[in-house]
């Protein structure tokens, strides 16, 4: 359901400017680190229906409304937030920051080195989910509170989201996983590999320190089209594309583009490195590559052995990236207090993104069960 | 089931000049043209028991057996070609030639202008799969056989026999099609023209007409590592790749490879390399893409309107980029004359090439059968 109007009307990103070290998964020490966040309904008195979104691979702060009145497009999951939605800001209090190692106003290769001043670029320390999540620890604190009423996300954003459930669990008190997974499968890995080596093979990455108006666009092209293919179903490209040709309806016989699905995906390409940075690129798919919470806990259900706290899953059937059987993992490791549910969508991974109408229900139900645990 | 020795022994190429004009589906007139090809097995008296074996992407016109003791690998097929095996060199006599538009022997980008003497390069003409079996077509009179006794392949190989199935019925008596598809999907267009972005994009490709010792092999390795995800399964990647690092058990906080399918896929890509022409990657993926029998026949029992000939159609459990379904299209548009058996491997599209031991009985009893419907 693409709603007429944003829900959340105009809103503005705010900045944590955290002057405290933080110690990464690393070992390397960042001497402060700022948090791009937008958020959205109001903190109640109590401080206790705060909701944490996170957000996945090419996502930022900005999840709902709009930044002024002539954006052409809202937040990347405006459907999802405002009055009455699935995310309903009549009730709770909403949250999203733009991840450690981001683009999008948060620290990490864009912006400056304290003493040099100079931007990170390939500087910047590799980061992993942990870290994104100790980060956001920091700014929960900052705003004041103790206890999420949830943390949500897909993809990417529901690693974050296990990673609170499983280093944080006394600080959440239900989870929303949708379309996630708790191991990085080497299928995915190897499709953020090559969109890596598009980029770093890019003779204009020039180890991470080119400058931004000669950027690396063709690897970022090239990695983001491989991400696109992953991210939607061989039946929603026949749906999207009916045509195999862009301009006609026969073959050019030449070597240029001239495929629908070719042109579509140079498009989109084109658009992702108007608002994407390379080396962001490079650090975030890094930190998604690591994911595997059996590396550090063994078995999935050791990792979990400490939430015992509502938790809604959600797999999408056309989901070949996170496919259905790594949200049953998930769900047989966390047991009772966990609830599944496979919807039926040809969108693909993007699914979580894309429906709202059968999300919605799902969610706004959680929620409200939640409140009667918590009560 | 992997062969200790090569059931063929030496081999040697031959090479098919003809001299004669190739009017090519673009219109463009290709002043005659050079096939590579093999031959395993004796022709008989009667010239009536050939079998045409076609190849994909990135075979050629070595199939089976050794060049010279050296060798370190046989052909791409070896194990499905000697006495004994699948197809059989007792009893019938095998072609194989690499495709026009190849880099292997035959006429493409790589071989010489007959009027410049230098590389056609990205001057060759853009050829389809048509134009591939209309060369074929012109190698089987060559060698003075009327009637194949059969045409199979997989992949791209499975499209070439299925135009000889569409465009020459009278030449051909049954067909072997494995892990092919009538249509190529809006995916594997998608893959095939990340693939040419990589390439085309590659500053070292200049147009195409680059210098073969300072090739664009940035773009092909990028090209062919999309290209071998694409053939696997997850499951196959899970069993071969165990442990996420390749030479550690934990991270190694920078930017450089160190995920074992990353380091087995910057391999594969440096030995494609070593054996593949990049202009040929581009004229050869633009080929697969234009192939869709629709866009001439309109439905696709209409292109098959002809053929009503043994036809064993195979598909494999695992193969995402050529699924069952599309093996069943291609079954139910031609009727009874076919048979289809989806197969169990976890080998993903690979498995047409590596699956030896399930296939060989299949193909044995169908070319058997084939024998009594002729006689």
């Amino acid at each position: 359901m693409a709603h007429a109007t944003t829900g959340v009307g105009m809103v503005k990103t705010h900045y944590f400017d955290c002057a405290e070290d933080l110690r990464l998964s690393s070992g390397f020490v960042l001497p402060g680190f700022c948090l791009a966040y937008e958020t959205y309904g109001v903190l109640n008195p109590q401080r206790d229906n705060a909701i944490l979104l996170l957000h996945a691979l090419s996502g930022d702060a900005h999840a709902a409304g709009f930044h002024s009145p002539s954006d052409r497009k809202p937040g990347w999951w405006d459907d999802m937030i405002g009055p009455g939605r699935a995310f309903d800001t009549n009730k709770y209090f909403f949250i999203c920051s733009n991840v450690l190692g981001g683009c999008k106003g948060s620290s990490g290769p864009l912006t400056l080195h304290p003493t040099t001043g100079r931007r990170w670029a390939s500087d910047f320390p590799v980061v992993t989910i942990a870290d994104m999540v100790a980060a956001q620890v920091r700014l929960i604190s900052h705003l004041g509170i103790n206890r999420l009423y949830a943390v949500a996300g897909g993809s990417m954003g529901g690693f974050q989201a296990i990673e609170w459930m499983i280093a944080h669990p006394d600080r959440v008190q239900s989870a929303i996983l949708l379309a996630t997974s708790a191991i990085s499968s080497p299928q995915a890995v190897a499709w953020n590999a090559i969109g890596r080596q598009a980029i770093m093979r890019d003779p204009k990455w020039v180890g991470g320190h080119y400058e931004l108006d000669d950027a690396p666009v063709d690897g970022l092209s090239v990695a983001r089209m491989i991400g696109h293919i992953t991210y939607v179903s061989d039946a929603s490209l026949k749906q999207k594309f009916p045509h195999r040709f862009a301009h006609a309806m026969t073959p050019a016989y030449t070597l240029a583009d001239e495929f629908t699905v070719e042109t579509y995906l140079n498009y989109q390409a084109q658009r992702f490195n108007e608002r994407f940075d390379a080396n962001s690129y490079l650090y975030i798919t890094k930190a998604m590559d690591y994911w595997d919470v059996t590396r550090e806990y063994g078995e999935l259900h050791m990792a979990f052995q400490k939430w015992r706290k509502p938790t809604l899953l959600v797999s999408f059937d056309s989901d070949w990236l996170y496919p259905t059987s790594d949200a049953l993992a998930i769900f047989n490791a966390i047991g009772d207090s966990a609830s599944h549910v496979e919807l039926h969508s040809t969108a693909g991974h993007d699914a979580f993104l894309i429906e709202s109408d059968v999300q919605t229900p799902l969610i706004q139900q959680f929620l409200t069960q939640v409140e009667s645990v918590t009560v």
